[in-house]
């Protein structure tokens, strides 16, 4: 990827960074790099992450997935950064395949049962992926599932690839079984886990282009260097840093291509969870150009100047001309295409938050394929550990959302816990109808 | 619907507001009721859509959709306002009609190409949308299905039923081909049309229940009155105005229930354009419960005090018993249904930020359904629009878009704007891969 921080300087925008500031930023830049790479050359917890372009082998995971690759249908059933990096590839690349890629990442039962219903099970693949093996939403939808494929009276266990850690349940289960698994490599958290197996499973049953990913990645990986002005993924951490201390609280990640909207979910996940702590941390907000022009366009430029705009420049589409109207009104459309019209759009957008003096930096990809979305993964995600080292938080852990677990575990009686006696406790202000 | 405003309490969370604060605002509230009182009768521009439960005419709505009555797929052609209150019932009841509801809302050639590839257009109808008739995404779109129905040979003017203003393009094109056409009524902005032909179009082709969705939004306006303690959106927006006073300047909307995910953008549009203008307005976002609870429940817990969470509880939902695992560290999942896991986390994501101190408010529904949705469209409205008065913005207005259609017309030499100027002159500091 490339980065154009152009329109977050405070020569255009407020809150912007002054190019002084951001040759301060730079030394700082080059301690955090100096950290950043001390933890991936011994492997440490998060940092390991960053490694995964050299160690992820493609050919174990065709091989693991080769059982299941006349698959029509892959559910992968995951929550959180078991489901988002998968998802963020296969919706990005799924005009290339033939195999619709479905992800069950939430547990609402109308839904499970809406997916499952009139699906032919027979040509469906099953990918589940916990690195524990107890995640409750996970297992509770794997079980709903083998219970449907049971009922179909299709074999699940030849129709099943399990992705977890070295011990639990599914480890156990896989065993049991004999199904083709592969291992959440250790040291990686789930967010950043997306050029591994976790990720990249799902991409091999669509017959995408593994190496392809990983060389982009690596490729992205080689610009890490001491210094924000060489590096698009630093410079990107770095800006983001800058604004929300100058006071953009928020993140609005504005890909313009309908195929990148998952990719703004799993940034969404991949920022908010690896900075929001100890009271810091920017806002994600997940955007889609063109369409939130007619959404969010108006709050962005006129509301509170809390945000920085991302927006992702998705290079060149395949085009579709726009039909002539012989209206006279709309004979500026009849001589474009939608490619341009697209193109005018995001440029047009992104102008008119510069000249209201609203920050917003530019990411640009030379196309949507696998090279490009290697390199938008792991550049986001060096931006992202840039950024936790900036805020000096643990960028790897997310202990907040433990409490809710203790509570949900505890209220469905799996134990005694006193976060699930909070819940009663609840103080109550209803308003009725 | 109902409100429970609990946990935004100053005794339970910071930001909160005080029951002493709420009181105060109260007066503010019955003053701002009587302003939105005399709009609604004196039909007033914005108001105007309060009235939408009494104006609209389902009967004229169903028999303009007669001719499209067998349609197997409806492609409503639609941005912003014009889309998003249609999808937003039609995706919430999809589970109960044979028709499915695809939204043209972006103008991404790749995208568009893959919708229309392989479709049936023989039993595909178009529900056009547009209030001035030159919306260029809109029309764009709608010359290029309209194109694609021709090459298939099947007649679009068989097809297509229009919404639109009393004058412009797509009326005269209505007018021309003699199409079933409807008007998008006067004085009503298209964020807050969903009550209308707008919204209810393709909820007629889906075959839902439009008196049921009326009924439900005209009990909602039933409740509306001079204290916040007595009408729930009222209490709703008040309270998302007061935290925002007090630092929220984030709006999370987190519905748990798959089916209400567009209701989220809906509120999203709803919100932004309406709220964000003189550097004011509170920034919505979009989540889903159970699934960010792996994604954003870090970062509202632990990050910034700067939200209010907003939960949707969808009230009951047909279920799905978790089959028994065997498995010992699992045997409480066994015992449950996925709707009681949905349940139990809601309960225990909603406790664990009140036990962390963080605001959030709770809407709760009976089941989602027409009336239930009916209500909640109306009531989210009733709380925009008081919230504006609190404001004091203009609600009903969105000035600040105005500069990129422009610049977006002139790139594309639709005309001389010095917008599209300006958009050549980009400062630029690029780092580059």
């Amino acid at each position: 990827m490339n980065v154009d921080i152009g329109n977050a300087l405070a020569s255009v925008a407020s809150p912007g960074v002054s190019r002084e500031s951001l040759e301060r930023l730079d030394d700082q830049v080059g301690d955090a790099h100096e950290r950043i790479e001390r933890g991936m050359a011994d492997a440490e917890h998060g940092y390991e992450a960053l490694n995964l372009p050299q160690r992820t082998d493609p050919t174990e995971i065709r091989a693991a997935v080769e059982p299941v690759a006349d698959a029509e249908t892959l559910l992968t059933i995951g929550i959180g950064g078991s489901a988002l990096g998968a998802a963020t590839i296969t919706d990005a690349l799924a005009a290339e395949s033939d195999t619709e890629a479905i992800y069950l990442d939430n547990v609402d039962p109308a839904w499970i049962s809406q997916l499952l219903e009139n699906r032919s099970l027979e040509n469906t693949a099953i990918n589940v992926v916990s690195r524990s093996g107890t995640t409750a939403e996970t297992l509770a939808n794997f079980l709903v599932v083998r219970d449907a494929f049971e009922s179909a009276g299709v074999d699940w266990t030849d129709r099943t690839i399990v992705t977890t850690g070295e011990s639990g349940p599914l480890r156990n289960l896989s065993d049991r079984h004999d199904l083709p698994s592969l291992q959440v490599p250790d040291g990686v958290p789930g967010r950043f886990s997306a050029l591994s197996a976790v990720g990249l499973v799902a991409a091999a049953v669509c017959e995408h282009d593994l190496e392809a990913l990983l060389d982009g990645a690596a490729a992205e990986a080689e610009t890490l260097s001491g210094s924000l002005f060489e590096c698009p993924a630093y410079a990107y951490g770095a800006t983001a840093y800058a604004l929300d201390q100058r006071g953009a609280g928020i993140n609005a990640m504005v890909p313009y291509a309908e195929s990148l909207e998952t990719y703004a979910e799993w940034f969404a996940q991949l920022w908010a969870e690896s900075l929001g702590k100890d009271d810091l941390g920017q806002t994600p907000v997940r955007a889609l150009g063109v369409t939130d022009q007619h959404s969010q366009l108006q709050l962005y430029r006129a509301g509170p100047r809390d945000k920085l705009v991302t927006f992702v420049s998705p290079g060149e589409l395949a085009d579709r001309p726009i039909p002539d109207t012989g209206v006279d009104e709309l004979a500026y459309l009849g001589d474009s295409t939608l490619a341009d019209l697209l193109e005018a759009e995001f440029e047009a957008t992104e102008a008119s938050l510069a000249a209201a003096g609203r920050p917003n930096v530019r990411v640009e990809l030379e196309g949507v394929d696998e090279y490009e979305l290697g390199g938008l993964l792991y550049g986001m995600e060096a931006a992202c550990v840039l950024a936790g080292e900036l805020y000096a938080v643990n960028t790897f852990e997310q202990p907040a959302v433990e409490w809710a677990k203790k509570a949900t575990r505890g209220l469905l009686g799996g134990g005694d816990f006193e976060e699930a006696d909070a819940v009663a406790e609840k103080t109550e202000l209803r308003i009725e109808r």
